[in-house]
This record gives structure tokens, C-alpha cells and sequence, in this order.
């Protein structure tokens, strides 16, 4: 029990049978159809040749089979990963270099390391301090500096950048060599992989096709661009007039590679390791939630950061660059059926087959056409839209996503994404440090009690009641005591103060010490402190206080209770007034 | 009005009279005669020369009394903020040298422009994130690192370090160097000041002298140990038997001095200055605000941030150090009678007779007494019992002072600080990501509810309560989903799930994005999902979401409205239910 909880292949494995291995086949044969070009694109985007997508869509994905707990999660090269890649290894090193492949494969162990030490310390939950706009953000902004990254080979001019303005500056003085032939035929894929997208399928179902055929003809829609236009490249022999093709890609199986170990490149890739870790895992995780949602299944996130962390050490072992879930891919492959991790498994013979074999097909593949694949692949993560809904709901989280998305677009993915965390959690404590505190009445006829500026109560001059909606601790200890002092100054005739607590989760050390210090200052103007609707778990910890001993006043289980007891003519008068 | 708000001076000055000028000038007295052995041996700890902190102690003085808002907060050097710039300095500049002064007085600089910069922009509220335990914890931590960096002149050896292993190191190599005559005085001084301390006032009591007159010989016991150690010098020659003194102190005013606006050594002591003014901020303005109630007067900490933002840059433009206002010396204003912040002004003014006269008296005072001095006045700081205090209340707040006492006595002030803030918030943030959730039940008789593992409550199959007693923001998000749904795999009868509200003091984007996805989830099984008493700013932001069309259930206004509308006889039952 214990073991197949650390490696699931035990559990479904025992029971895998014929019916389970056709719809995995099945799933494998359409998703390495779909995988092939996206595999070299990514490869292109992480600034690193074709065939390390190839490898990186292998070795991972046997990883994962053996240790993920998704049945239709399809690992592999992603867009943004593959963009976080080429930011940090191109701070590193030169494209094209061996140190640049020699820094993606040290980028890959590491954020495996990392992520098999998450999962081994159980470490997930850390994830979950992204918050959605800073992710929803994130990604919108890494999609627009992907698909302007790969402008330039659409055009076919030199080009680089990892910053939308970088990326421009770099356009701008490049863009009068634009190649003619290379921008017709990246275009043409642009326009044809665009209307594939949108227009196909509802053209195919009007042609009365079966809505499943026109489905599989859909999906084959970029691996029909890449072989029209390799067609186009070798008839009207465009390599010639400077249309850029893939050129020779090694023919065999993944090659046995080590990651560096040196100390200084560890140093180096450290924190960008550690961002992709995470990263890779949201998006990893989200993905697979979703789908196993679907099927009433649940998936281990502990367990998935294990299986992640093994897929990307493996693809620092054979080749490839940093690896996670994807979500295109996953979807494709939960819809073609896939029935257990072994799909991915079966996906991987298939490109490893494709890598064997297959590689001199695309010497003439146009590097435009690969570029048209990326961007039609990455606009449908760009969601502008999202701005306007966070705008309408929270300005706090309009704030953080706004800010994610404008310091990635400007100053690159890592600054992005870190510099939205931190404003999300200093946006969080900043609210929960000013909280929200009302003063509050009874509400006639009831011993329901409400605030005073939003509703029409009774209240008495010489008994207070300030309701405070946070937990109270360090950040806030010192605004409370600011808001009872000036209560205090504000209702000269008040007796006793009593602090409402049913939104009060928790008392820290701080917050203790100021309430000794409110209970002291209102004692020496004889006004009396009481608590009331203090929670179980608070009153367990206040006992272990002095805190009690010293309190003027009393604690009260009710707010009514309370009120009650200190002024009993206004309680009971506003008990009887039926008048609202 | 607007501008005295900025020059508290313009308010108490012009009803500035000759009772309050002749309350302020006796407070002035004492202070000054307290102040001068501890300016010197501040200036010792920050290590620098003994006029520095003469002149520290002077326009500072005259800054604060200008801008100041409290009526006894005395400005000056001080223990943590002094050791905080030998730990700063000293990692840029050998002690003794022009360079190690320079950086003291840019330091003080940049920390008088942050003071002022939080001033302007009323950022004073970042202090309240320094957390009781923190604060406690740093302050004991900063005593001990003290009274260990001073046992060297004691001893009478050579000797550093800014971390107690350091210093440690350092005196378990020189130890054997002792020299026998500054031990023997250091000791006695020592001895004699945690007399005068502990055991002299009780003494005078009983031997009848008033109050008061027991009061100021035990305050001037200092005086009285440097005028002794100075004659013990003289008459037993001890300068040739190797007892360091302090030597020639230039006598006149304080010099007209400059920061150094180099970028490089801005750069680095940026971060050490920000550190010392929120440090030195939190310290002074919990000292003014302690002062001020027992008045029943009120200080506004933005303007004290202008104040002591002043005071700094003062200091650094008269051969000073950072200051900040110090508990004892306030303490002793306060008692001493000080009106007005005019008896600062006064006490600037003796010191700078003591400046322009006094210094040749003291070329014999053995340094040993000097560190006496502080060891005494250090010991005050250390409280090793709040860490048992801690320990019984929260174990949150007992890791946060465990961690920045071990961290700030092993690394040093700054990292024991920044540690001590980042964990005590990581835990803060980690406690509001596992929220305290109760499935409740009905009070049998009443219309309350209640925790089904604390009470004796009424259930019933078909509905089930969950109260959660935190905001639903992006950290506890994905927990409040889990939660939900292992609920629902525990209660397979359950047809309807509500949400009870009260503790829910704000719903961001991601955890509404999560409402959405557990009411779209539960809606596939045939439960409803439900709110209740939800409060008002929460509601009206729901309303502005679409969250509430796609809802399945309802939101209502009280717990017991729910349970009586979705299974009327079980409320009822219970509601007529008298047994408890």
C-alpha cells in the first residue's frame, strides 16, 4: 500500500487489461501526431535545436508514467516553460553553444531536484501562494512576449530578446530585411493554422462529416502545414532564396547526457530553477485537477510533484530542457480517451520512433512554419479580458495581475512573476492589517446585532460595541488600539466597551499585549473591556494567558448576552420593539 | 493649523511658559548629567571616537525638539541602533579610520532620508509588521551580542566580532592576555553600578533620605563611578599598568561635517539603513506612545518619523551617528518632569558645555568603567523569560522569537531581523492557508450553531454546515475546495451544502474562482451549494461578480433561515428541542 502510494504505476498497473491498452494506444498515436511539431517549436523557443524537443518529449514521459497519479496529464516541452528556459540559460550563455545545452539540461536537474524535494517534504501547498490573477497574468504576458518572439522568423531576419522590449528594439532594426518568400509562406501557415483553429471543424460538420472525423482532421491541421510546406520548400526550391528550414536533425535514439555540477552554474540557475519548478507545477497541476475532476478521480499533488521532479531529472539524463504538464496536449489526450499514464508511455515509443526515423523528413521544414505553430499555440493563452473582470471585482487583484503583467512584459518572466507574488501576499497583509470594524447595534425585535451605518439599530450611550472583522494580529494590534481609543474619545459617556469577536480566528502574542494594554488604559477612565462570541479556539489560548485575569470586564458567549448584562433596559426595550 | 502640524514647535512654543521652562530646564539637568557617560561609551560600541557621541547628542537634540511630537522622548545614541552601525560600518571600513567615520555619518544620512521619505508618505504603518516576538527577540538577542562585545575592555584585551561566535573566538584567544588592573577596575565599576541599579535606592529608603533626593543619587550613580575610576586612575597611576583610557577628547563644538554621496557605498549600506530606521522608528515610538498615555496625550507616529528623520541627517551634518529616541534617558525625562520638548533642547545645550569644557577631565576615565556602563545598561534589555511566555501561548509566536534570537546571535543584527519578520509573516501567512473549518450543528432550543465536535448539536443527513473561520483568499483557496469536497465523499446523503459565512471577511478573485468550481462540481452530483450569513462589504462584492446567477442555492441572511428552508423539520425539531 505504502509503496504504490510513492509509485502508482503498482496500483493501476495490477489491473491493466486489453480495453484499457486500445484506448491508450489509441490516445498515444493522436497526441504524437499533435506532439511532433510542437516538440520542435518549444526546442526552437528555448533557443535550443529541434531534435532536443524530440528527446525531451521521451525519457519524461516514461518518467511520468511511472510516478504520476493523472490519467490523462501529457508531459513535455511547454511554451512557458520553454520561454522561462531561454531567460534564464540566455543570461548564461550564448544559443547554439554547448554551455547553453549543457545549462538547460543543469536547468532541468535542478528544477527536478527541487521539485522530488517538494514532493518528499510534502511541499505542494506552496503553490497555492500564487494567486489566480498573478498566474492568469503571468501567462497572458509570457504568451504575448512568445508570440512576438517569434516575429523574427517569420520575417526571417536576425533577431533576439527576452523583454516585449527587447524583442521590439531588435524588430524595429531588423525588419527592412524582411525575406519575402520566408513571410509568404510563414503567413500562409499563420492564416491556414488560424482558420484550422477556428473556422474547420464548424466548416467540416456543415460538410456533414461525422463530428468525430471532423475532430481527428482538426487536430492533424498543423502536421498537414508542415508537410505542405515542406512540399513548397523542396518545388519551389525556397531554401535557396533564403527561406530558413530546420536543416539536418540527428537520426537515433535520445543521447546519454549529464547536467553540469558546477557550483557557480548551480549559483546561477539556482533561483530561475526554483521559479520554473513552480511554475511547471501550477500549470502542471491545474491541468490535471481539471481532468480528473471530469471523471470523479482525484489526483496526490504530493505525489505529482514526485513525478514531475523525476520527469525533469530524466530529461536532464537524455537530452532534452525543463519539462511539465501541458495543457493543449492533455486535453487532446483525455479526449482521444486515454485510460492510464501508460498513453504516455505509448506517446513516447511513438516520438522515439519519429527521432529514429523520422528526423530527414523535416530537413526542409521552414523554421516560419514552426514560429506560425507557436503563435497560434500560445494566443489562446493571452486573456486580456481577465484585466477588466478583476478591475469590476477587486482593485486589489486588478492590482496584483495589472502589475504581473506589466513587469513581465517589461522587465522579463522571472521579475514578472516574482514581483507579482510578493504584491499579492503585501496587498493581503496590508488589508488583513487595516480591517474592517464596525460599530454595532441591536437589531429591533431580534438579539441579532448589526452595524450601525448600515442598518437601523438600537444602541445605548454608555455601553459600545465595536465588532472587528479580522483575526488580530502584529500587523493590525496597533490600528485596534487606535480605533477603541478614538471610539473612547468619540462616546465620552461609554461604560464598557465590548469587542465582538465571531470574525476573530485567531489572538497572536502581539495582539495580546495590545488588548492588555487597551484593558489597562480603559481601566484608568474607568471604562470596563468585555469580550464577546469569542470562538473555542481562542478562548482556549486566551486561558493560557494572564490576559483573563486581568480583564476589567467579562467574556461573554453572546453578543446579546452581553448587551444584556451591562445595559438591560435597552436590551430588553429593543427585544420588545416589533417596530421594524 | 496645517503647518504646525509639521512644526509641533509652532503649537507648544507659543504657549510655552516659565513654569513649563523651569519643569523642562531641571529635567534637562538630569538628563544631561545621565547622558554624557552614555554618549561616550555609545559612541565606543558604534567604534567610534567618544566626541561622536557627544556630538550625536546635541543637534539631534535641537532637530527632534523642533519636529518632535512627544512631550519626554529624549533622542540620542542608543544600544541596538549603536550596534547596528558597527555591524553595518564594520563590514566596510576599519574602526578608527576616516572611512569608518564617513560610513557612520552616510549612514545615519540615508537613514535620516528613509525616515523622512516614510514621514512624507505616511508609511509608518510598515512598523506594525515587526511582530511583539520579533522585537522582544531581536532587543534580548542585541543586548546579549552587547554585553559579550564588551567583556574585552573588561578584560583589557584586543578583540571583535559583530555575532557572539566572533566574539566568542576572538576573547577565548586573548583571555590569557588579561591585564589584572582593568579587570579589577572594570569589575568594581561593574559591581557598584548593579548595586547602585538594584540594591542603593531601597538602601537610602531605609536609612530615611526622601524619595526623590534616594532617586537622583541612584540616577547619578554613573557620575559617581566615572569620577571615581578617573581619581583611582590619577592616584594609583594606573595608565602605566596598562589600564586603557579614553585619552585626549577634542574639546569645542560639535564639527560641520558631510555624507559621503558616493553611489558605491550608498548602495551598501542601503539595505543596513533601512533596517536601523524602522528598527530605531519602532523603538522610539513605542517608547514616546508608552509616555504619552500616561498622560493622556497622543503622539502622531508619521510626524515622529519626520522627526527622527530630522534628527539623523542633523547628526550626520555635526560628526555624529544614527540616534533614535532611547527608553532609559526617556524614561528618566519623563520622571524628571520634562514639560515640553524643549527640556531636549536644554540637554543639547549642556552638552555642548560638556563638549566645550569638560572633555580634559575625562583622559583618565578607564574605557573598562565605559563598558561597565554598558554591559549595566544592556542587561535591562535581555529578557530570556519571554520566550517561555511565548511558548505557553502560541507556538507560532515562540518559533518567530526562537528564530531571531538563534539567527541574530549566530549571523548578526541584520539577518536576525530580516529573519524574524520574513518567518513570523511566512507563518502568519501559512496559518490564514490552513483555516480553522467546523461542520456546525443547531443548539437544541435556540437558533445558534455550533461546532458538532464541541457541542451537543442537532444534525441532519440531507444538509450539511460548514463554518469556516478565515477569509477565503488565494492561499487557503485550494484547501477550502478539498475540504468541501472530502465533506461530501463523508456524507454520501447530503443533498445540500452550506457555507456559513460569519468569520469571511473578504472573498478575492481566486477563492471566488473556487466557489465557482465547487458549485459547478457539487451541481454534477445533485448538491446545491449555499451561503449564509454572509456579511455586507462580501455580499456586495459578490453581487458585482456573476458568481451569484450561476449559484445553485441561495444566499441567506441567517444560518437557522437556511437550515429552516432546506429541512424545515429537523430546525424545527431541534428549535423546540428543551433537553440541554
Amino acid at each position: 500500500m505504502r509503496l504504490s502510494r510513492y509509485l502508482p504505476i503498482l496500483d493501476w498497473g495490477r489491473r491493466y487489461n486489453g480495453a484499457a491498452f486500445s484506448s491508450d494506444l489509441m490516445a498515444a498515436v493522436i497526441v504524437t501526431i499533435m506532439l511532433i511539431p510542437q516538440s520542435l517549436a518549444y526546442a526552437m523557443l528555448a533557443g535550443l535545436p529541434p531534435e532536443a524537443g524530440l528527446y525531451a518529449s521521451i525519457a519524461p514521459l516514461v518518467a511520468y508514467a511511472i510516478f504520476g497519479t493523472s490519467r490523462a496529464l501529457a508531459v513535455g516541452p511547454v511554451a512557458v516553460v520553454s520561454l522561462m528556459t531561454a531567460a534564464a540559460v540566455g543570461q548564461i550563455a550564448e544559443t547554439g553553444t554547448i554551455g547553453y545545452a549543457t545549462a538547460a539540461l543543469t536547468l532541468a536537474f535542478l528544477s527536478g531536484v527541487i521539485l522530488l524535494l517538494m514532493g518528499v517534504f510534502q511541499l505542494g501547498f506552496l503553490a497555492n501562494f500564487l494567486s489566480h490573477p498573478v498566474i492568469s497574468g503571468f501567462i497572458t504576458a509570457s504568451g504575448v512576449i512568445i508570440a512576438a518572439s517569434q516575429l523574427r522568423y517569420l520575417l526571417g531576419v536576425p533577431g533576439g530578446g527576452h523583454t516585449l522590449l527587447d524583442i521590439a528594439v531588435s524588430l524595429s532594426g531588423a525588419v527592412m530585411d524582411t525575406n519575402v518568400y520566408t513571410l509568404a509562406v510563414g503567413a500562409a501557415a499563420l492564416g491556414f493554422l488560424l482558420f484550422v483553429r477556428t473556422g474547420l471543424k464548424p466548416l467540416l460538420i456543415r460538410l456533414r462529416l461525422p463530428a468525430r472525423a471532423a475532430d481527428i482532421i482538426t487536430k492533424a491541421g498543423p502536421v498537414f502545414a508542415v508537410a505542405a510546406s515542406i512540399g513548397a520548400v523542396v518545388v519551389f526550391d525556397l531554401g535557396a532564396k533564403g527561406v530558413a528550414v530546420v536543416g539536418t536533425v540527428p537520426q537515433g535514439l535520445p543521447p546519454f547526457t549529464l547536467p553540469s555540477f558546477e557550483l557557480e552554474l548551480v549559483q546561477l540557475l539556482l533561483a530561475s530553477a526554483m521559479l520554473i519548478s513552480v511554475i511547471g507545477f501550477v500549470e502542471s497541476v491545474s491541468v490535471a485537477q481539471t481532468l480528473a475532476a471530469k471523471k470523479r478521480e482525484r489526483i496526490d499533488p504530493d505525489q505529482e510533484l514526485v513525478a514531475l521532479g523525476a520527469s525533469n531529472v530524466s530529461a536532464s539524463l537524455s537530452g532534452g530542457f525543463p519539462v511539465t504538464g501541458g495543457f493543449a496536449r492533455s486535453v487532446v489526450n483525455f479526449d482521444a480517451g486515454a485510460a492510464t499514464p501508460a498513453a504516455g508511455a505509448f506517446t513516447a515509443v511513438g516520438i522515439l520512433l519519429a527521432a529514429a526515423f523520422l528526423t530527414p523528413l523535416i530537413y526542409h521544414l521552414p523554421v516560419a512554419v514552426l514560429a506560425a505553430t507557436i503563435i497560434v499555440a500560445v494566443l489562446s493563452l493571452v486573456d486580456f479580458g481577465a484585466l477588466g473582470r478583476a478591475f469590476r471585482y477587486s482593485k486589489a487583484d486588478f492590482a496584483a495581475m495589472a502589475a504581473t503583467i506589466a513587469v513581465t512584459l517589461v522587465f522579463g518572466v522571472e521579475a514578472g512573476v516574482t514581483v507579482g507574488v510578493i504584491l499579492s501576499l503585501a496587498l493581503f497583509l496590508y488589508r488583513t492589517s487595516r480591517p474592517h470594524a464596525a460599530v454595532v447595534g441591536q437589531v429591533p425585535g431580534t438579539e441579532h446585532f448589526r452595524n450601525v451605518d448600515r442598518h437601523a439599530v438600537i444602541t445605548s450611550p454608555s455601553v459600545v460595541t465595536l465588532r472587528v472583522d479580522e483575526s488580530l494580529y502584529f500587523a493590525n494590534a496597533r490600528y485596534l488600539e487606535d480605533r477603541i481609543y478614538k471610539l473612547i474619545a468619540d462616546n465620552p459617556d461609554a461604560r464598557h466597551v465590548i469587542l465582538m469577536c465571531p470574525a476573530v480566528n485567531f489572538i497572536d502574542m502581539s495582539a495580546l499585549e495590545s488588548l492588555e494594554a487597551i484593558n489597562t488604559r480603559l481601566n484608568s477612565t474607568d471604562v470596563k473591556l468585555h469580550l464577546s462570541e469569542v470562538k473555542g479556539p481562542v478562548m482556549d489560548r486566551l486561558k493560557r494567558s494572564h490576559f483573563l485575569d486581568a480583564l476589567t470586564g467579562e467574556v461573554f458567549l453572546s453578543q446579546y448576552e452581553a448587551f444584556a448584562a451591562l445595559d438591560p433596559e435597552t436590551a430588553k426595550r429593543a427585544l420588545a420593539d416589533k417596530s421594524v
